[in-house]
């Protein structure tokens, strides 16, 4: 089965050469969409053979207007905008400090072909599975495991992992800087219904179809209070909004090889009011309802950025900001993404209006 | 750290004389419970150089009076016996068919060894950790896990998995007779709050002072209308009681190796009640709430049991009886394991009068 046609793969800038070159093998047979981060007059120099375009701030600006101000600058949360200019089925989104990493048997790692087996076989949030991935070869569903379950949901999330430098925050950086990640866990598996987790975007792969409309990025970089929780707060968002629409989040492989830790000073900084704020927000999205209307990530979504102006603007004013670019997001995720295709695609029943 | 004297293993009937020779170097510091399911008459020879103590059903009877009706005969589910005359706060019970698996580098699993670093550590249940068990070597907290949330709770259980043949119902069995479990995947997680998993009783530890009352395996075997769900219905008991408690279950290492595969023709006819009941005993159990007076183990079972009366006896009458059954093994446990001691025990507070 060839997915050549179905899915993007989208990176937020490259400043690393041997990144593309490492993954040659891999990504040639791709599109790629690469989103600057930084100052636009820099020159972004793509090794020949690959397929890809290229968005910068001013190009952002000119396609986005006024509402270009939900997407950050200078941070890698830009790559959101890549989510919504794509046109493909699924996208798969990776940082350019990550390479392909090694299976125990020495062998290179596909990331993209594992990801793809993830997001194209069912998830089964509603009860554990003890031999993980019940869709895998050689696994299957154990004894106990109810038989009106076994057919699944479909899988809108593959979050895969990374050997080497492991994700951590600023404190564990500063606590543990020699920890290395060496474990190869054989296993996929779903995060249960009901279970928020940390959503990495360093090695992520979704259904735009599914949740393209809740991958939003938020509003980090500069001229924002805070950095690194880009990916969580997609993470926290999208995470409750597949659970309300009934689609699978898996997480575990792909591996690829994280190569370097960044500044852990610079991380703490970027980081300090987010691991204070977290502390609240987590319990918020814990508690969070959908009405039966919300029957599209689009209308999830906008319930979502209510209720975070709404019990999120007594930690800080800057969800006040989030809950409007939130809403901004979606007005621009749907002129680019006409609700009738999004419809149709997510095989979902039409918003009401 | 030494748990000697802090450990029993529990072992329902030894029919293979191979069994205890291949666990020797790991069986043999620890005492044994050996509880035989069928003829009181038949002789279970124990080599020498073992420790235990062998109780048949002559014995249950004469212990327990009355009350040894609510243990199961001719059903490998005897085995809660040994958990209830048991003195030690942590209980290893394996099938004897269950033997020494290798890791991947080759070398024997010391499978209680494992167990004991997990029931001695925290679990995390309120939030998903992706690199799995923190508490492991070289593992941790990812960014984006609460700090608020990292000192864990008390794991009360620690379900072990098994190579080569998998713990399939009599269907799965029917329609994949070859299919083997060679994955050994190197993880150990905590099952979140609020989800329940198939616990399958091969190769399981516990906390018995956490939650040795809730450890109870059914009527099965002998006069009952289903087998093969012993476990499964513990699994599920003491899993929504963890969670009402605040303690944790995880699941994963150790691996034991499951030499043989059940007959699935028998296995189909103890099970085909119990799968078409599982679809009602599920919902059941994750609709089930304890009362804020259910503060120990035995008073949640109490409610349990109450509520297993009430909502499931309209799936079938069995229901009544094992509810029955529930109320008498919660009076007999405590009649063994005086209220006193096992409050002190569990440090938790006193049982309201």
């Amino acid at each position: 089965m060839s997915f050549k046609d179905d899915i993007d793969i989208v990176i937020p800038t490259i400043r690393n050469l041997d990144f593309l070159e490492q993954w040659r093998p891999f990504f040639q047979p791709y599109h790629l969409i690469i989103i600057q981060d930084g100052d636009p007059s820099r020159t972004v120099k793509i090794p020949e053979g690959f397929d890809y375009e290229l968005y910068n701030r001013n190009d952002i600006n000119r396609i986005l207007g006024p509402k270009s101000s939900c997407i950050s600058f200078k941070d890698s949360a830009c790559r959101c905008f890549g989510f919504m200019v794509s046109k493909k089925k699924y996208i798969y989104t990776i940082d350019d400090d990550c390479f392909v990493a090694k299976d125990p048997t020495g062998k290179d790692i596909n990331a993209i072909d594992q990801h793809l087996t993830n997001v194209t076989t069912p998830s089964t949030p509603y009860y554990f599975n003890t031999l993980y991935d019940p869709f895998r070869p050689g696994a299957d569903f154990v004894r106990g495991y109810p038989f009106s379950l076994r057919e699944g949901v479909p899988t809108a999330i593959s979050h895969g992992l990374w050997l080497n430098i492991p994700d951590y925050d600023a404190p564990t950086q500063l606590v543990k800087p020699t920890e290395r990640n060496e474990r190869y866990v054989d296993a996929v598996m779903t995060v249960p219904k009901g279970t928020l987790f940390p959503m990495c975007g360093m090695n992520l792969c979704f259904n735009r179809e599914l949740i393209g409309p809740a991958m939003y990025f938020g509003l980090m970089g500069e001229g924002q209070p805070i950095g690194r929780y880009d990916d969580m707060w997609a993470g926290w968002c999208s995470k409750v909004i597949c659970d309300h629409l009934g689609y699978g989040v898996k997480t575990g492989l792909p591996y690829i090889w994280h190569s370097k830790a960044s500044n852990p000073f610079v991380n703490l900084r970027k980081e300090y009011k987010g691991i204070y704020w977290q502390e609240d927000i987590i319990p918020f999205f814990q508690s969070v309802q959908f009405s039966e209307e919300a029957t599209t990530p689009e209308l999830c979504y906008l319930e979502l950025a209510k209720q975070v102006k709404e019990k999120l603007s007594k930690v800080d004013n800057y969800f006040i900001n989030l809950a409007n670019a939130m809403a901004m997001w979606i007005e621009a995720w749907s002129e680019m993404n006409p609700p009738v295709k999004a419809v149709i695609s997510a095989n979902g029943p039409a918003p009401k209006k």
